[in-house]
C-alpha cells in the first residue's frame, strides 16, 4: 500500500471543508425556509440533496481514515469529527421534513430568530474545522469553538422562553406537539455543533 | 494469562452469532404481536426474557475483550458493534413495554408493516454478522449492509407518511402523543440497525 | 514536556471526587426542590451555579487527559466517565429547567419517589467512582456498580407505572405532555447513572 503523507492530510482537510459547506447549506437554506414559511416537497428535497452529498463526504473521509496508516490528527478525533458534522447536516433535514409533515408553514419569528442562531453556529463550525489546516494560528480556530459554545447558551434560553410563551399561550394540544417537536430538533442541531466544537477543541490542545 | 488465539476468536464470532440471534427473536415476536394486537404482561415478559438473555451476552463479549490482548478485529468496533446490537434488542422491549403501559391492543395496518420492516432489518443484520466469521466472502456481508441502509431510508420515508396521515387524520392529541412515541421508538431500531452495519462495514474496510 | 506520575494520577481521581461530588450536589438539590415544589429562577440557579462548576471541572479532566502520556487507566475509559458523569448533572439541571419553564410546582409524590432514586443512584455512582483509587478493593466498588444497574431497573419499572397512571387518570393532554417529558428526563439520569457504572466496571475488568 503506497501513500504520501501529505496530499491526504490535504485532501483530508479538503473533504472537512466540504462537508463543513455542506452544513452551511443546510442551515442557509433552513433559515430561508423559514423566513419564507414554504417547507415543501420540492425545498425539502433540495435539502435531501444537500445531506446525501455532504453523506457521501463523510463516507469518504471514513473510508480514507479506515485505509490510512498516518493521519494529521488521532484517528478517533477524525472519525469524531465527520460523523457528528454529518449529523448537523441531518439534523437540519430532519427538521426540515418534519416541517413539511406537520404542514408548518406559518411565518413564525421566533423561529426565524432560532434558524439565524442556527446558520450562526454552523458558520463559526466551519471556520474552526477550515482552521484546523492551519495549525499555526489555533487562537482563531478556538474562538470560533468557543463562539460556537455561546451559541448554544444563547439556543438553551431562547428554547425555554418560547417553550413557556407557548404553554402559557397556546391551549392547543396538537399544535404544541408539534413545536414543542420543532424546538427540541432545533436545539439538538446546536447541541451537536457544541459537541463537534469539542472535538476541535480537542485536536488543538493536543497540538499544542 | 494463558490463551489461544483461534479458539477466543472463534467465541467471539460464536457470541456475536448469538447476540443477532437474539435480535431476530425480539424482532420476529415483536412483529408477532403486533399481528394479533397483544402486548400484555405475559408477551411482553417473554421479550424481557430476550431482553435479559441478549444482554447476558453482550457482558460476555465485553468482558472477553476487556481479558483479551489480541482480537480478530479492533477493539473499539467490537465494543461499538455489543452495544449497538445490544441496543436493537433493547429498543424493541422498550416499543413493547410502550404498547403495553399504553395499552394500545388495536391491530394496526401501518404498524404491522413496520414491523416487517424492523424484522427484515434485524434480519439482514445477522446476515451481516454471521458474515463476519468468513472474511473469503466480504461482499456477502456487504450486501447485507447495504439492505439494511436501504431499510432505514423505506422506514423513514413510512415514519414521515405515517405521521403525516395521523396528524390530518386524528383529533385526539392522546392518541397522537401515544402514537407519535411508538413510531419514534420504531424508527430509532432501523436508525440503530444502520449503525450496527456501519461497523460492519468498517470492519470490512479495514480488513481489506 | 515534565511531569510526575503520581501527583497526576492521584490529582485525576480528585477531580472525579469532586465530579461526581457535583453530581450528588444536583441529586440532593432536585429531591430537594421536588419535595418542595419550588422550581423557580433562584432554585433553578443554583443548580445551574453546581453545573457550571461540574462542567470545569469536566473540562479539567479532559485538558489534563489530552497532555498527559500515561494515564493510570485507558484515556478512552477516562475520556467516557468525565464526560457521561457530566452528563448525569446537566440532565439534572435540564429536568429542573423544564419543571420551571412548564411552572410544575405541585408537590407529587410519585416525583418525589423518583427523585429519591436518583439521588440513591448518584450516591452509589459517586461511591464507585470514589472506589478507584484504591485498587485493592476492587468488590466494593463494583458492589456500589450493581446498585447502580438495580436503581436503573427499578426506575424503568417506576417509570411505567408512573406513565400508565398518567394516562389512565389524566384526560388533559397539555398536563400529560408535560409530565411526560419529565418522566422520560427523570428516567434518563438513571440510565447515564447506568453507563457510567458500566465503564468503572470496565475499568475494573481491565485491571483485574
Amino acid at each position: 500500500m503506497g501513500f504520501s503523507l501529505l496530499p491526504k492530510e490535504t485532501n483530508l482537510f479538503i473533504l472537512f471543508g466540504k462537508q463543513a459547506q455542506f452544513a452551511v447549506d443546510a442551515a442557509m437554506l433552513f433559515a430561508g425556509l423559514t423566513r419564507k414559511g414554504n417547507f415543501n416537497t420540492d425545498t425539502v428535497q433540495k435539502m435531501h440533496d444537500i445531506e446525501h452529498q455532504a453523506d457521501e463526504i463523510c463516507h469518504e473521509i471514513i473510508e480514507k481514515l479506515n485505509k490510512t496508516y498516518i493521519t494529521p490528527f488521532d484517528r478517533e478525533d477524525i472519525h469524531r469529527l465527520a460523523t457528528e458534522l454529518d449529523s448537523v447536516t441531518d439534523m437540519i433535514y430532519t427538521i426540515s421534513r418534519r416541517m413539511m409533515v406537520y404542514k408548518i408553514n406559518d411565518i413564525d419569528a421566533d423561529l426565524i430568530d432560532f434558524s439565524s442562531v442556527i446558520e450562526k453556529s454552523v458558520r463559526a463550525l466551519a471556520c474552526a474545522i477550515n482552521g484546523l489546516s492551519d495549525s499555526k494560528r489555533p487562537q482563531t480556530t478556538l474562538n470560533a469553538c468557543i463562539e460556537v459554545n455561546r451559541l448554544e447558551n444563547i439556543g438553551d434560553t431562547m428554547r425555554d422562553a418560547i417553550l413557556a410563551k407557548l404553554f402559557e399561550t397556546i391551549h392547543d394540544p396538537i399544535f404544541l406537539i408539534k413545536w414543542k417537536e420543532i424546538y427540541l430538533f432545533a436545539e439538538t442541531v446546536l447541541d451537536i455543533c457544541e459537541d463537534v466544537a469539542h472535538v476541535v477543541e480537542t485536536i488543538i490542545v493536543k497540538q499544542a
